[in-house]
Protein backbone atom coordinates (compact mmCIF):
# COMPACT_ATOMS: atom_id res chain seq x y z
CA UNK A 1 0.00 0.00 0.00
CA UNK A 2 2.94 2.11 0.67
CA UNK A 3 4.08 2.31 -2.92
CA UNK A 4 0.65 3.34 -3.91
CA UNK A 5 -0.04 5.90 -1.37
CA UNK A 6 3.40 7.36 -2.72
CA UNK A 7 1.91 6.96 -5.97
CA UNK A 8 -1.12 9.84 -5.24
CA UNK A 9 -0.42 12.87 -7.25
CA UNK A 10 -1.53 15.67 -4.70
CA UNK A 11 0.35 18.87 -4.90
CA UNK A 12 0.70 18.59 -0.92
CA UNK A 13 0.98 15.30 1.12
CA UNK A 14 -0.93 15.63 4.62
CA UNK A 15 1.54 15.09 7.19
CA UNK A 16 1.11 12.45 9.48
CA UNK A 17 0.34 14.42 12.37
CA UNK A 18 -3.05 14.89 11.19
CA UNK A 19 -4.55 11.53 11.74
CA UNK A 20 -3.81 11.94 15.33
CA UNK A 21 -5.99 15.19 15.87
CA UNK A 22 -8.09 13.49 13.76
CA UNK A 23 -8.74 10.48 15.41
CA UNK A 24 -8.81 12.47 18.70
CA UNK A 25 -12.58 12.26 18.70
CA UNK A 26 -13.46 9.14 16.54
CA UNK A 27 -17.71 9.63 16.93
CA UNK A 28 -16.94 12.69 15.21
CA UNK A 29 -14.87 11.54 12.53
CA UNK A 30 -17.08 8.73 11.83
CA UNK A 31 -19.94 11.04 11.61
CA UNK A 32 -18.18 13.64 9.82
CA UNK A 33 -17.30 10.42 6.88
CA UNK A 34 -20.47 9.16 7.14
CA UNK A 35 -21.97 12.34 5.63
CA UNK A 36 -19.33 12.39 3.09
CA UNK A 37 -20.22 8.89 1.93
CA UNK A 38 -24.63 10.11 1.98
CA UNK A 39 -23.00 13.04 -0.14
CA UNK A 40 -20.87 11.15 -2.45
CA UNK A 41 -23.45 8.89 -3.15
CA UNK A 42 -26.11 12.15 -3.80
CA UNK A 43 -23.68 13.02 -6.31
CA UNK A 44 -22.55 10.44 -8.50
CA UNK A 45 -26.47 10.42 -8.63
CA UNK A 46 -27.31 13.51 -9.45
CA UNK A 47 -24.23 13.67 -11.96
CA UNK A 48 -26.50 10.70 -13.42
CA UNK A 49 -29.57 12.59 -13.28
CA UNK A 50 -28.38 16.14 -14.62
CA UNK A 51 -26.29 14.50 -17.57
CA UNK A 52 -27.86 11.43 -18.60
CA UNK A 53 -26.40 11.06 -22.09
CA UNK A 54 -22.81 11.47 -21.42
CA UNK A 55 -20.10 9.65 -23.73
CA UNK A 56 -19.80 7.34 -23.69
CA UNK A 57 -23.47 6.09 -22.74
CA UNK A 58 -22.47 2.53 -21.09
CA UNK A 59 -19.14 3.08 -19.04
CA UNK A 60 -21.08 6.60 -18.29
CA UNK A 61 -24.31 4.93 -16.69
CA UNK A 62 -22.25 1.92 -15.28
CA UNK A 63 -19.62 3.82 -13.88
CA UNK A 64 -21.75 6.41 -11.73
CA UNK A 65 -24.67 3.65 -10.62
CA UNK A 66 -21.57 1.48 -9.10
CA UNK A 67 -20.03 4.28 -7.81
CA UNK A 68 -23.64 5.33 -5.86
CA UNK A 69 -24.05 1.52 -4.72
CA UNK A 70 -20.31 1.49 -3.12
CA UNK A 71 -20.94 4.99 -1.36
CA UNK A 72 -24.26 3.84 0.12
CA UNK A 73 -22.75 0.64 1.38
CA UNK A 74 -20.01 2.63 2.79
CA UNK A 75 -22.57 5.16 3.79
CA UNK A 76 -24.25 1.84 5.59
CA UNK A 77 -20.96 0.41 6.95
CA UNK A 78 -19.84 3.46 8.69
CA UNK A 79 -23.32 4.36 9.98
CA UNK A 80 -23.27 0.96 11.72
CA UNK A 81 -19.99 1.73 13.29
CA UNK A 82 -21.06 5.17 14.19
CA UNK A 83 -23.94 3.65 16.35
CA UNK A 84 -21.86 0.79 17.39
CA UNK A 85 -19.64 3.39 18.92
CA UNK A 86 -22.23 5.49 20.58
CA UNK A 87 -22.92 8.30 18.00
CA UNK A 88 -25.69 9.12 16.00
CA UNK A 89 -25.92 11.37 12.61
CA UNK A 90 -25.98 14.93 13.32
CA UNK A 91 -28.62 16.73 11.80
CA UNK A 92 -26.08 19.73 10.07
CA UNK A 93 -22.72 18.77 8.26
CA UNK A 94 -21.00 21.43 7.01
CA UNK A 95 -18.11 20.57 4.59
CA UNK A 96 -16.29 23.60 4.11
CA UNK A 97 -13.54 22.01 1.92
CA UNK A 98 -16.12 20.13 -0.67
CA UNK A 99 -18.21 24.05 -1.07
CA UNK A 100 -14.85 25.72 -1.18
CA UNK A 101 -13.91 23.15 -4.18
CA UNK A 102 -17.51 23.56 -5.86
CA UNK A 103 -17.06 27.47 -6.45
CA UNK A 104 -14.55 26.49 -8.82
CA UNK A 105 -16.67 25.06 -11.48
CA UNK A 106 -17.41 27.17 -14.66
CA UNK A 107 -21.26 27.30 -13.97
CA UNK A 108 -23.46 26.97 -17.23
CA UNK A 109 -20.42 25.94 -19.73
CA UNK A 110 -21.52 22.63 -20.70
CA UNK A 111 -18.92 20.65 -20.91
CA UNK A 112 -16.34 22.78 -19.28
CA UNK A 113 -19.10 22.39 -16.10
CA UNK A 114 -19.19 18.76 -16.47
CA UNK A 115 -15.66 18.15 -16.46
CA UNK A 116 -14.85 20.50 -13.75
CA UNK A 117 -17.32 18.38 -11.55
CA UNK A 118 -15.79 15.07 -12.52
CA UNK A 119 -12.33 16.63 -11.50
CA UNK A 120 -13.48 17.81 -8.80
CA UNK A 121 -15.09 14.59 -7.70
CA UNK A 122 -12.04 12.95 -8.51
CA UNK A 123 -10.42 15.29 -6.10
CA UNK A 124 -12.40 14.45 -3.57
CA UNK A 125 -12.01 10.86 -3.67
CA UNK A 126 -8.20 11.29 -3.67
CA UNK A 127 -7.75 13.76 -0.49
CA UNK A 128 -10.35 10.83 0.70
CA UNK A 129 -7.57 7.91 -0.08
CA UNK A 130 -4.49 10.15 1.21
CA UNK A 131 -6.63 10.66 4.46
CA UNK A 132 -7.95 7.06 4.89
CA UNK A 133 -4.20 5.68 4.67
CA UNK A 134 -3.14 7.62 7.41
CA UNK A 135 -5.99 7.30 9.13
CA UNK A 136 -5.27 3.12 8.78
CA UNK A 137 -1.87 3.64 10.08
CA UNK A 138 -2.40 5.55 13.21
CA UNK A 139 -6.36 4.12 13.99
CA UNK A 140 -6.06 2.88 17.64
CA UNK A 141 -7.76 -0.02 17.29
CA UNK A 142 -8.25 -3.31 14.86
CA UNK A 143 -11.63 -2.77 14.06
CA UNK A 144 -11.03 1.23 12.65
CA UNK A 145 -7.95 -0.02 10.77
CA UNK A 146 -9.44 -2.25 8.58
CA UNK A 147 -12.56 -0.06 8.45
CA UNK A 148 -9.94 2.59 6.39
CA UNK A 149 -7.59 -0.02 5.03
CA UNK A 150 -10.92 -0.89 2.79
CA UNK A 151 -11.92 2.23 1.86
CA UNK A 152 -8.58 2.86 0.90
CA UNK A 153 -8.76 1.36 -1.96
CA UNK A 154 -12.62 1.71 -3.47
CA UNK A 155 -12.15 5.37 -3.14
CA UNK A 156 -8.54 4.66 -4.95
CA UNK A 157 -10.38 3.51 -7.45
CA UNK A 158 -13.02 6.17 -7.60
CA UNK A 159 -10.37 8.78 -7.96
CA UNK A 160 -9.41 7.13 -11.38
CA UNK A 161 -12.38 6.84 -12.65
CA UNK A 162 -13.60 10.11 -12.51
CA UNK A 163 -10.44 11.65 -13.98
CA UNK A 164 -11.10 8.74 -16.72
CA UNK A 165 -14.87 9.86 -17.24
CA UNK A 166 -13.43 13.71 -17.59
CA UNK A 167 -10.96 12.42 -20.11
CA UNK A 168 -13.65 11.09 -22.51
CA UNK A 169 -15.85 14.64 -22.17
CA UNK A 170 -12.75 16.46 -23.40
CA UNK A 171 -9.23 16.47 -24.81
CA UNK A 172 -7.09 14.77 -22.60
CA UNK A 173 -4.66 17.56 -23.28
CA UNK A 174 -7.34 20.24 -21.35
CA UNK A 175 -8.06 18.02 -19.01
CA UNK A 176 -4.50 17.72 -17.85
CA UNK A 177 -4.38 21.29 -18.09
CA UNK A 178 -7.44 21.92 -15.60
CA UNK A 179 -6.70 18.92 -13.43
CA UNK A 180 -3.23 20.44 -12.29
CA UNK A 181 -5.06 23.96 -11.80
CA UNK A 182 -7.07 22.29 -9.88
CA UNK A 183 -4.62 20.07 -7.80
CA UNK A 184 -2.87 23.50 -6.67
CA UNK A 185 -6.22 24.91 -5.97
CA UNK A 186 -7.44 22.01 -3.79
CA UNK A 187 -4.07 22.05 -1.86
CA UNK A 188 -4.38 25.90 -0.87
CA UNK A 189 -8.07 25.16 0.05
CA UNK A 190 -7.29 22.01 2.15
CA UNK A 191 -4.53 23.55 4.19
CA UNK A 192 -7.08 26.60 5.05
CA UNK A 193 -9.33 24.54 7.09
CA UNK A 194 -10.01 24.76 10.69
CA UNK A 195 -8.49 21.51 12.21
CA UNK A 196 -10.50 18.67 13.82
CA UNK A 197 -11.91 15.77 13.77
CA UNK A 198 -13.52 15.21 10.07
CA UNK A 199 -12.08 13.97 7.03
CA UNK A 200 -11.17 17.60 5.24
CA UNK A 201 -9.70 19.08 8.40
CA UNK A 202 -6.45 21.30 8.20
CA UNK A 203 -3.65 21.09 10.62
CA UNK A 204 -3.22 22.81 14.13
CA UNK A 205 -1.05 25.33 14.01
CA UNK B 1 -46.12 -15.39 -5.02
CA UNK B 2 -49.56 -15.04 -5.67
CA UNK B 3 -50.95 -15.43 -2.32
CA UNK B 4 -48.57 -12.33 -1.54
CA UNK B 5 -49.83 -10.13 -4.42
CA UNK B 6 -53.71 -10.49 -3.06
CA UNK B 7 -52.09 -9.45 -0.06
CA UNK B 8 -51.64 -5.91 -1.20
CA UNK B 9 -53.73 -3.70 0.15
CA UNK B 10 -54.33 -0.99 -3.17
CA UNK B 11 -57.72 0.46 -3.10
CA UNK B 12 -57.99 -0.38 -6.56
CA UNK B 13 -55.97 -2.99 -8.71
CA UNK B 14 -54.77 -2.77 -11.90
CA UNK B 15 -56.28 -4.96 -14.79
CA UNK B 16 -53.36 -7.76 -16.34
CA UNK B 17 -54.01 -6.00 -20.10
CA UNK B 18 -51.79 -2.95 -18.40
CA UNK B 19 -48.57 -5.31 -18.76
CA UNK B 20 -49.66 -6.04 -22.38
CA UNK B 21 -49.61 -2.16 -23.16
CA UNK B 22 -46.64 -1.41 -20.61
CA UNK B 23 -44.31 -3.96 -22.49
CA UNK B 24 -44.77 -3.09 -25.85
CA UNK B 25 -42.03 -0.62 -25.71
CA UNK B 26 -39.68 -2.54 -23.34
CA UNK B 27 -37.03 -0.16 -23.97
CA UNK B 28 -39.32 2.99 -23.34
CA UNK B 29 -40.35 0.92 -20.04
CA UNK B 30 -36.68 0.30 -18.80
CA UNK B 31 -35.81 3.85 -19.19
CA UNK B 32 -38.54 4.85 -17.36
CA UNK B 33 -37.90 1.94 -14.86
CA UNK B 34 -34.31 3.24 -14.53
CA UNK B 35 -35.11 6.57 -13.97
CA UNK B 36 -37.47 5.59 -11.09
CA UNK B 37 -34.50 3.45 -9.24
CA UNK B 38 -32.15 6.69 -9.55
CA UNK B 39 -35.02 8.45 -7.63
CA UNK B 40 -36.03 5.82 -4.91
CA UNK B 41 -32.10 6.10 -4.11
CA UNK B 42 -31.86 10.18 -4.18
CA UNK B 43 -35.33 9.96 -2.36
CA UNK B 44 -33.71 7.22 0.44
CA UNK B 45 -30.60 9.62 0.72
CA UNK B 46 -32.51 12.96 0.79
CA UNK B 47 -34.74 11.65 3.75
CA UNK B 48 -31.51 10.76 5.37
CA UNK B 49 -30.27 14.22 5.04
CA UNK B 50 -33.79 16.02 5.98
CA UNK B 51 -34.03 13.82 9.02
CA UNK B 52 -31.04 12.33 10.49
CA UNK B 53 -32.11 12.09 13.62
CA UNK B 54 -35.46 10.83 13.74
CA UNK B 55 -36.21 7.48 15.77
CA UNK B 56 -35.39 5.10 16.63
CA UNK B 57 -32.25 6.49 15.36
CA UNK B 58 -29.94 3.02 14.36
CA UNK B 59 -32.89 1.49 12.55
CA UNK B 60 -33.72 4.86 10.40
CA UNK B 61 -30.42 5.19 9.54
CA UNK B 62 -29.44 1.25 9.04
CA UNK B 63 -32.85 0.82 6.95
CA UNK B 64 -32.99 4.41 4.83
CA UNK B 65 -29.18 3.45 3.86
CA UNK B 66 -29.90 -0.25 2.76
CA UNK B 67 -32.83 1.03 0.71
CA UNK B 68 -30.07 3.45 -0.54
CA UNK B 69 -28.00 0.79 -1.41
CA UNK B 70 -30.48 -1.50 -3.20
CA UNK B 71 -32.25 1.07 -5.04
CA UNK B 72 -28.38 2.13 -6.32
CA UNK B 73 -28.31 -1.78 -7.57
CA UNK B 74 -31.24 -1.81 -8.80
CA UNK B 75 -30.24 0.97 -10.79
CA UNK B 76 -27.30 -0.55 -11.91
CA UNK B 77 -28.99 -3.99 -13.08
CA UNK B 78 -31.64 -1.93 -15.27
CA UNK B 79 -29.54 0.09 -17.03
CA UNK B 80 -27.34 -2.85 -18.11
CA UNK B 81 -30.47 -4.47 -19.35
CA UNK B 82 -31.59 -1.14 -21.22
CA UNK B 83 -27.65 -0.86 -22.65
CA UNK B 84 -28.15 -4.47 -24.03
CA UNK B 85 -31.53 -4.22 -25.30
CA UNK B 86 -30.35 -0.98 -27.26
CA UNK B 87 -31.52 1.77 -25.10
CA UNK B 88 -29.80 4.86 -23.41
CA UNK B 89 -30.97 6.81 -20.38
CA UNK B 90 -32.72 9.54 -21.66
CA UNK B 91 -32.11 13.34 -20.44
CA UNK B 92 -35.56 14.24 -19.60
CA UNK B 93 -37.74 12.47 -16.91
CA UNK B 94 -40.95 13.03 -15.94
CA UNK B 95 -43.11 11.34 -13.31
CA UNK B 96 -46.42 13.08 -12.98
CA UNK B 97 -47.86 10.30 -11.01
CA UNK B 98 -45.31 10.75 -7.86
CA UNK B 99 -45.45 14.75 -8.68
CA UNK B 100 -49.26 14.74 -8.11
CA UNK B 101 -48.63 12.26 -5.14
CA UNK B 102 -46.29 14.24 -3.49
CA UNK B 103 -48.73 17.15 -3.68
CA UNK B 104 -50.48 15.54 -0.88
CA UNK B 105 -47.53 16.57 1.66
CA UNK B 106 -48.52 18.10 4.49
CA UNK B 107 -45.14 21.11 4.01
CA UNK B 108 -43.84 22.14 7.16
CA UNK B 109 -45.35 20.24 9.56
CA UNK B 110 -42.69 18.59 11.09
CA UNK B 111 -43.69 14.87 11.80
CA UNK B 112 -46.97 15.05 9.62
CA UNK B 113 -44.64 16.03 6.43
CA UNK B 114 -42.14 13.33 7.70
CA UNK B 115 -45.02 10.82 7.86
CA UNK B 116 -46.29 12.03 4.73
CA UNK B 117 -43.30 11.42 3.18
CA UNK B 118 -42.30 7.58 4.49
CA UNK B 119 -46.22 7.00 3.14
CA UNK B 120 -45.61 8.13 -0.08
CA UNK B 121 -42.50 6.06 -0.23
CA UNK B 122 -44.15 2.72 1.06
CA UNK B 123 -47.23 3.73 -1.62
CA UNK B 124 -44.78 4.24 -5.07
CA UNK B 125 -42.95 1.03 -3.91
CA UNK B 126 -46.49 -0.70 -3.30
CA UNK B 127 -47.86 -0.08 -6.69
CA UNK B 128 -44.05 -1.09 -7.95
CA UNK B 129 -44.47 -4.07 -6.73
CA UNK B 130 -47.88 -4.92 -7.88
CA UNK B 131 -46.72 -3.88 -11.43
CA UNK B 132 -43.47 -5.83 -11.33
CA UNK B 133 -45.99 -9.48 -10.52
CA UNK B 134 -47.61 -7.84 -13.64
CA UNK B 135 -44.61 -7.78 -15.44
CA UNK B 136 -42.91 -11.02 -14.75
CA UNK B 137 -46.07 -12.90 -15.50
CA UNK B 138 -46.33 -11.30 -19.27
CA UNK B 139 -42.75 -10.15 -19.58
CA UNK B 140 -41.78 -11.63 -23.57
CA UNK B 141 -38.86 -13.35 -22.56
CA UNK B 142 -37.09 -15.50 -19.39
CA UNK B 143 -34.55 -12.54 -18.71
CA UNK B 144 -37.22 -9.91 -18.58
CA UNK B 145 -39.37 -11.95 -16.24
CA UNK B 146 -36.11 -12.91 -14.09
CA UNK B 147 -35.60 -8.96 -13.65
CA UNK B 148 -39.68 -8.43 -12.60
CA UNK B 149 -39.44 -11.06 -9.65
CA UNK B 150 -36.31 -10.65 -7.96
CA UNK B 151 -37.35 -6.89 -7.67
CA UNK B 152 -40.86 -8.11 -6.64
CA UNK B 153 -39.67 -9.03 -3.37
CA UNK B 154 -36.77 -6.33 -2.87
CA UNK B 155 -39.83 -3.68 -3.34
CA UNK B 156 -42.23 -5.37 -1.27
CA UNK B 157 -39.66 -5.35 1.61
CA UNK B 158 -39.58 -1.69 1.20
CA UNK B 159 -43.05 -0.68 1.13
CA UNK B 160 -43.46 -3.01 4.41
CA UNK B 161 -40.26 -1.20 5.98
CA UNK B 162 -41.51 2.62 4.88
CA UNK B 163 -44.54 1.88 6.27
CA UNK B 164 -42.96 0.60 9.80
CA UNK B 165 -40.62 3.55 10.13
CA UNK B 166 -43.87 5.63 9.87
CA UNK B 167 -45.47 4.09 12.94
CA UNK B 168 -42.68 4.67 14.71
CA UNK B 169 -42.82 8.13 13.99
CA UNK B 170 -46.45 8.64 15.02
CA UNK B 171 -48.96 6.62 16.88
CA UNK B 172 -50.37 3.83 14.79
CA UNK B 173 -53.83 4.87 14.84
CA UNK B 174 -53.00 8.18 13.16
CA UNK B 175 -50.57 6.72 11.10
CA UNK B 176 -53.44 4.00 10.21
CA UNK B 177 -55.61 7.31 9.36
CA UNK B 178 -53.36 8.65 7.00
CA UNK B 179 -52.41 5.80 5.28
CA UNK B 180 -56.36 4.88 4.42
CA UNK B 181 -56.55 8.41 2.88
CA UNK B 182 -53.55 8.22 0.89
CA UNK B 183 -54.62 4.85 -0.74
CA UNK B 184 -57.46 6.68 -1.74
CA UNK B 185 -55.86 9.06 -3.04
CA UNK B 186 -53.22 6.66 -4.96
CA UNK B 187 -55.67 4.68 -6.57
CA UNK B 188 -57.26 8.41 -7.89
CA UNK B 189 -53.88 9.68 -8.93
CA UNK B 190 -52.81 6.43 -10.94
CA UNK B 191 -55.87 6.04 -13.03
CA UNK B 192 -55.88 9.33 -13.68
CA UNK B 193 -52.24 8.95 -15.61
CA UNK B 194 -51.97 8.31 -19.70
CA UNK B 195 -51.22 4.85 -20.97
CA UNK B 196 -47.99 4.14 -22.15
CA UNK B 197 -45.14 2.07 -21.37
CA UNK B 198 -44.04 3.29 -18.07
CA UNK B 199 -43.91 1.62 -14.37
CA UNK B 200 -47.05 4.03 -13.69
CA UNK B 201 -49.13 4.14 -16.28
CA UNK B 202 -52.90 4.35 -16.31
CA UNK B 203 -54.78 2.08 -18.67
CA UNK B 204 -55.91 2.99 -22.29
CA UNK B 205 -59.82 3.77 -22.07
Amino acid sequence: MAGKIDDLPLAWLTPPEWAEQALSDVVALLNDHAHLERKAASNALSLLSQWPDANPPDEWVNTLTLIAKDEAEHLAIVTRLLARRGGELTRLHKNRYAADLRKEIRLGRGREELVDRLLISSLIELRSCERFHLLSEHAPDPELAKLYKSLWASEHGHYKVFLRLANKVMSPRRVKERWHELLETEARIVRSQPPGPSMHSGMAS
